[in-house]
């Protein structure tokens, strides 16, 4: 059976952070289902079509990798896709304990989908979109943070 | 003098978890007053009366506890319950930071009122009402996480 | 050339934690600039030329210090001020985790600007302005917490 | 039945950040023993026979305390002496995971016995026994760092 | 081409957390080598022989696990077995520091083996090889915590 | 006055991180003080002469600094050097806490020599004395971790 890795997240927008995850998951994972989440907590940036375009812009010479959209428990959804684990990139120590919070939870939701953490590029070791978006509403150049279908897009919304 | 402790917090909803804390207090105090917060910060799912039914609900069947609704500076009301000490449930570093906060905080505003901290059971140590909350919203299920009363009312909230 | 260190920060409002830290870096610096943030993320509680006048007042004492208004990028404002770097006091761990996320993102920006953190004195090793606003809106007694200006203008708000 | 607390430990030495945690502990137990550890897991300044002696001198003004030399598992003893309650003083985040990790076993070995964390005075929140040595190694002045006994047994070692 | 992770550590001795992530691996991994460190920081209880011993009867009922010994660079160790990942389980926060430096440095070592962290179930997630070495040392039951070889090795050296 | 920073540590051996950091502090301090802890807690792999020579090595192209050896309490010795601060690295949050208890302890000693923490370049943010001996010692290569001279007096004791 294929090995299929779920890489889930909100993804407004996605950094080269998540891509080098994306990247070192393949590694591990035959095939990589990057999950965005349709209805984040927080209102998004960017709507869930133009979040998904983004991420497939900026995967397009990844093989192995799907991007779709997802609603409801993520483990429903990954049980549906087949998935074996949930990936997480981990940054920092506030991350890690809610991390550990979510991955609880959903192994008690279903105990046979784990949830594998692995760490991006130190030099993204302390990225994050909310920081990414701030900078560029202040007109700060995210060039090198971001891949470049997502630096343009926010040059659209910030500085059109 | 009969040595109170004061379980303070918003219980929106009641977990597990507050539970286990709730019994394990018992050891340590004669009696043990559950304070919910009328006001939180964030608007509640349940309101203050019927967070106060299902705490007494859930906890009915154990001795030396009473169920209230406070309001104001938890010190001054633990002073006038003439507790001694609130009870903290402690879970994750990120709690550990704003519990110590907090704790400062009140030993600063009244120097004899003390706050405990104490570990929830380790199937416990990852749950919280917004995860809980979330789960619901989403369909999943929550029993073992709750009490029944709390289950059968996020029900009745999120899929009547 | 005067060697200047900038304080940058909401400051809603402005407390002892904050007033120690300014003291501390005049050690360091020549000179320290209270960089006052126009637009907080959350919205305040004083706004921006109340807070630079009670920074003003709790300052007045003190040589080699200037309070001043900023917007935009904080990187954009320190090079503009000629500053050799931001000063952060440092209180906890969840505290320590988002300063070194800023600190890594403006020295993206910038990368000749420094970030260096102090610590306040261990009485305040655990006051935040969202508490002391906390406890003054409830009444409670802020006196230690804030300099004088401010508890004034805490109360003039809470307890007119 | 009288309520007791164990405060238990290897006090190489006792400092005041300890005798702070017993006083407040006082003030949720009828009774405190502090348990002091004959074979700590490094090879302590002071004998067993020397530490109790300075923590029975450094707390002759408190009532209703007892002090005690234990062997073996802390569990057993605690319930031996018919505990409640095992107390320990919380600084850090460092001690926090360690502190977990024995409470979580001493609860697996006895599930009846509760470990509750108590807070010290905020000038304590940094003090170790290990640093006190190492200062006081060094000829520097632990004074208000430990109880006058501990002071003047520190000097005989360090400085006869 | 086969997806081997390796499990590596020291395993003085192999708990029932060590046990549960191996497990956990084996959902992730096609091929799971438990790779035994020969020569640890610390004077090991058990000898390699007879940790490696432990672990083979403590795992004999997994297929596709491999227990073996390895000296020198870790990575050296993994890139000779094909391996893809490291797998390394995340109990607390001070663990996570000191294995993402560990993660940082092997991956600075060899570029493409990646580690990835896992989580034990809850009633492990504070349990260490220490910890068992303490409690079986002073006649404690280490029950539930370690495999029934380990349980009876323990108890060879112990209370023989 | 000249404001002069001091970098205290071991440094056995000195890394591109210590490096890092003096070379950050040289925007913030007229003159820095490389000031060689003679004995360290552990038996150092350099003797205090060696250390010192690595340093001198390292930093030679450095103006406004010097490497000197200090023994006693640091303090005493910033004192003398009319040293403004001492100037520690911030690694990770283990590193945070116990950098947070030597800088109390030291503020408690002499209350006019602040403590200020600074941030090494990302790639360095994981990197310790400790590991590169461990890497070396087993064969790896600490190229690009170490200046240069370091590199090459590991050599001389690993693989002579």
């Amino acid at each position: 059976m294929v090995k299929t890795g779920i890489c889930a997240g909100t993804f407004d927008p996605f950094t080269n952070g998540h891509l080098d995850i994306v990247q070192r998951s393949l590694r591990i994972f035959e095939k990589v289902v990057i999950a965005v989440a349709i209805r984040p907590k927080k209102e998004p940036l960017f709507d869930i079509e133009k979040r998904k375009e983004l991420i497939r812009q900026s995967t397009s010479e990844l093989d192995n990798v799907v991007v779709e959209a997802f609603d409801g428990l993520l483990v429903d959804y990954v049980r549906q896709k087949e998935g074996v684990a949930i990936v997480r990139g981990l940054r920092a120590v506030s991350d890690f304990e809610y991390e550990m919070q979510m991955a609880m939870m959903n192994r008690r939701l279903d105990n046979v989908i784990e949830t594998v953490f692995m760490m991006p590029s130190d030099e993204f070791s302390f990225l994050t979109s909310t920081m990414v978006k701030e900078v560029a509403s202040l007109g700060g150049s995210v060039c090198g943070l971001v891949p470049l279908p997502v630096e343009r897009a926010l040059k659209e919304v910030f500085s059109p």
